[in-house]
């Protein structure tokens, strides 16, 4: 069925254009005409895929969720709980320009949400995905014999997702932005304070995964790319 | 000169019809009408008072941010240096409707500061004021001995600002509220894991000031009311 390949792909083509206008231009700058432009299509043949505004907002959301998960699995994947934790918080902080990119997604989500029902919904679904993912980070960590036994978990869970918020909120808004260093090191500091892990944090870097990709976008887009 | 005290008096009563109708609606609720209106005006007695949307934002978060301040003084004038900085930041807290309702006025300005300049500079300048203030309030209790010697003041001081934005935007919009009790343990375990006090948190509930207030509204309004 080449047919129905064919359109699925052309639809992630449009999402990906979705998120990368999002990314340089917030969610106010998404239009239809916008997207399709971005995309190198009419705007007749965006609206063919996706009818309304939320719609693409939602389901390019999605498209970047897919993308920020692969990421953080890869990093869930290692065997040291403490730095399988650890570098999954990295990722979801706004330490470079395609973070904050995601982030830009992500604040105006936020405000879109207190007047659109479905982009409130979708946040509610992202934050329970967000709260669950580190939860249960916490718990093998903890159940790994790295963290202290007597932690509240629940509250530790929301207290991180909290700093991790707030750090966004300060290096996006505040005009005092927090250098990618200061992020990391806010953060280990709240995990050596909070969560008082029975060895040290190791001093060592470890680089995000790199896949192949084309500019910094989405390991798919050179196949979307060919495909449209 | 009462002709001048009336101007003075009846722009104050907008600029408090305004901050109420953001409070009520958020800040893409406030139009002339809608403020006019909540102050039992005509449109045109406002736009006489405030000729832009703009201004009418930017002048109703300063008169928000006043009463704030009011009783973020009261807090600091605590003899004790501990006690004073964990009341200031309870009074940060989106811990009852009236400051969930700042919150909302504060997070539509994250969102609006985007896109214009007038509410970027203003947001960039309470920002300056919050840190100034909370760094100063976290080096008093540690010249009085109240906290650890060690603690890098100004990391703890960006630290506590993130904390406290992104405990309002998951009270405000994840779907997962923290209730009035978490909010306030979240950050007492903070402080206590991070400033490690010399000495235990008080035990005792210090209520916030309370002066003669009309409907939980500014202590100015019932004059006010008079005066227009």
């Amino acid at each position: 069925m080449p047919r129905k390949v064919d359109h699925k792909l052309r639809r992630e083509a449009f999402l990906a254009a979705a998120y990368r206008t999002i990314k340089k231009k917030g969610l106010e700058g998404v239009t239809f005409r916008a997207v399709a432009r971005e995309a190198g299509f009419t705007t007749g043949a965006l609206v063919h895929y996706v009818d309304s505004i939320d719609k693409l907002l939602v389901e390019s959301s999605e498209y970047a969720a897919r993308y920020v998960r692969d990421d953080m699995e890869a990093m869930e994947a290692l065997p040291d709980r403490l730095e399988s934790l650890r570098q999954v918080i990295y990722l979801s902080l706004p330490l470079d320009e395609e973070r904050r990119g995601n982030w830009n997604f992500w604040m105006g989500f936020w405000e879109r949400s207190v007047r659109n029902a479905t982009v409130r919904k979708l946040t509610h679904t992202r934050y329970g995905e967000w709260l669950g993912r580190l939860e249960h980070l916490i718990r093998m960590a903890q159940e790994a014999g790295d963290l202290a036994d007597d932690i509240d978990v629940k509250r530790a869970t929301k207290t991180c997702v909290a700093l991790v918020d707030g750090i966004a909120a300060q290096t996006l808004r505040s005009g005092y932005p927090l250098s990618a260093d200061e992020q990391r090191k806010i953060m280990d500091d709240w995990i050596v304070a909070a969560l008082r892990p029975t060895r040290p944090l190791s001093a060592e870097r470890i680089e995000r995964p790199r896949r192949p990709r084309s500019n910094g976008s989405h390991p798919r887009e050179a196949e979307l790319a060919k495909a449209v």
